[in-house]
């Protein structure tokens, strides 16, 4: 069965989406990877998002998470539709240390309501990689005019 | 049972280690209530912490809980422990709209090496209150030299 | 504000509901409240739950905070309505020790589509109750013509 | 590197353990896959396992992927350890429909007192294999003697 391929509508919609969100851009994240049913954001170090150790702060990685698991999710639904996290669920595994990280979403099953996303998070200190967090969400579809 | 009281050097501890997370000023959020197995923060409606239809970023939500659930956390144990996340999980009830949001945290349950605490999250807007989320999570307690 | 009170039609539904759960009279559980938006469930200490320190089985635990969260999100939907456990989280504070246990759960918030519950679990040993799990689900409202 | 391998000792610990677990065999529960790090767990269809629309119960499903999970942690921690599930959090993605249901665990990250495990479970019906269940979990290694 062929594997369904993002259209250009929808990589434009999440782009446009993308843009809007100004936490995202305070982050200075970036989308690297976007396919149907998958998304990949990399947000570097910088000093203002820091926890009490130095370390990048849980709520940043979790953001990256998060925001990779509702386009990934938003992916695989009609153009027209919007997804919000209903919920998500985040395993700490180790200091985000390094240059950057990266959360890497991919769709789990893509319901008509129900969209289950998994993700992982990697921290890149001197070109090694090390995962940092494991993630598990549910996002829900929602009609586009409930906000607009 | 005299309910235990938070020592003055818990306190400063407390208010020392957030003075040092640059992720929580980026944010400015600030510690508004600080008891023994409790703590509550408020973070301010900002132009850059907004998601792409204007409310303020879940990720920015989740942020305040778990800052607050680690300290609620901290404060039930000795004076040389610290703690981590090790993970948690949060539904997200309405979209976060208001002037601020208060993330009020209350541990559940305080062991030799996991406190797990329950938070609850709200929006203020025009005075009115709304809960925003409900999270759940699991702090781990490690040795104040694993991080010095 | 009144709070709303539970139909006769609806009490009776959930009671037809849970009698024809087989695994919940495998564990000889019952309903002890039953409220709008409240369910409990009681279930004995039986040789056949068991893990393998003789503790009540996480897995019974579980089941009984599932299942007292699900007719808890029934409660405060329509009389055609059916629900289903888009997912939980659960955390598990102290083994199940004692002659019963009893789930509480109770709603947090009541949405079109999705109902999102908290649950607790306590064991009672000789007449003294202890907390065992903390418990906070999703529930996602379906049709009923879609299971029958 | 050469991946370790569960030593006969861990292999005979966990199946010792998993016979003394009386809910696994109310359950009709068998190991059918038990490598480092890995647990596969298996558990047919019975009339006393179901749910009110005749699927098997989510409890059900739950209680094999903790329990898969909780094997697949105890093999890479030292024969004289002990693992508890702390938490997990669990999404059910279809109805459990079928012969049988397995669950898969896989240990993410072993670490000296936190093992986090992912696991999967599915459904089998007329030789087609259905995702059921995705699931993540928090073991905490605990000393043997705590329990004897």
């Amino acid at each position: 069965m062929a594997q369904p391929v993002l259209s250009d509508l929808m990589a434009r919609k999440v782009r446009e989406s993308f843009s809007r969100q100004t936490f995202l851009a305070t982050l200075r994240a970036e989308i690297i990877t976007l396919e149907y049913g998958r998304c990949a954001l990399r947000a570097p170090h910088q000093p203002g998002i820091l926890q009490q150790h130095g370390f990048i702060h849980a709520g940043v990685v979790t953001t990256l998470a998060d925001t990779a698991a509702g386009y990934a999710a938003l992916s695989t639904l009609g153009e027209d539709a919007e997804v919000l996290s209903a919920e998500f669920k985040i395993n700490l595994l180790a200091p985000a240390v390094g240059e950057y990280v990266i959360a890497e979403a991919e769709v789990v099953r893509s319901g008509r309501t129900l969209v289950v996303v998994s993700a992982a998070v990697y921290a890149y200190k001197a070109e090694q990689r090390k995962q940092v967090a494991l993630f598990q969400s549910t996002m829900i579809a929602v009609p586009r005019d409930n906000y607009t």
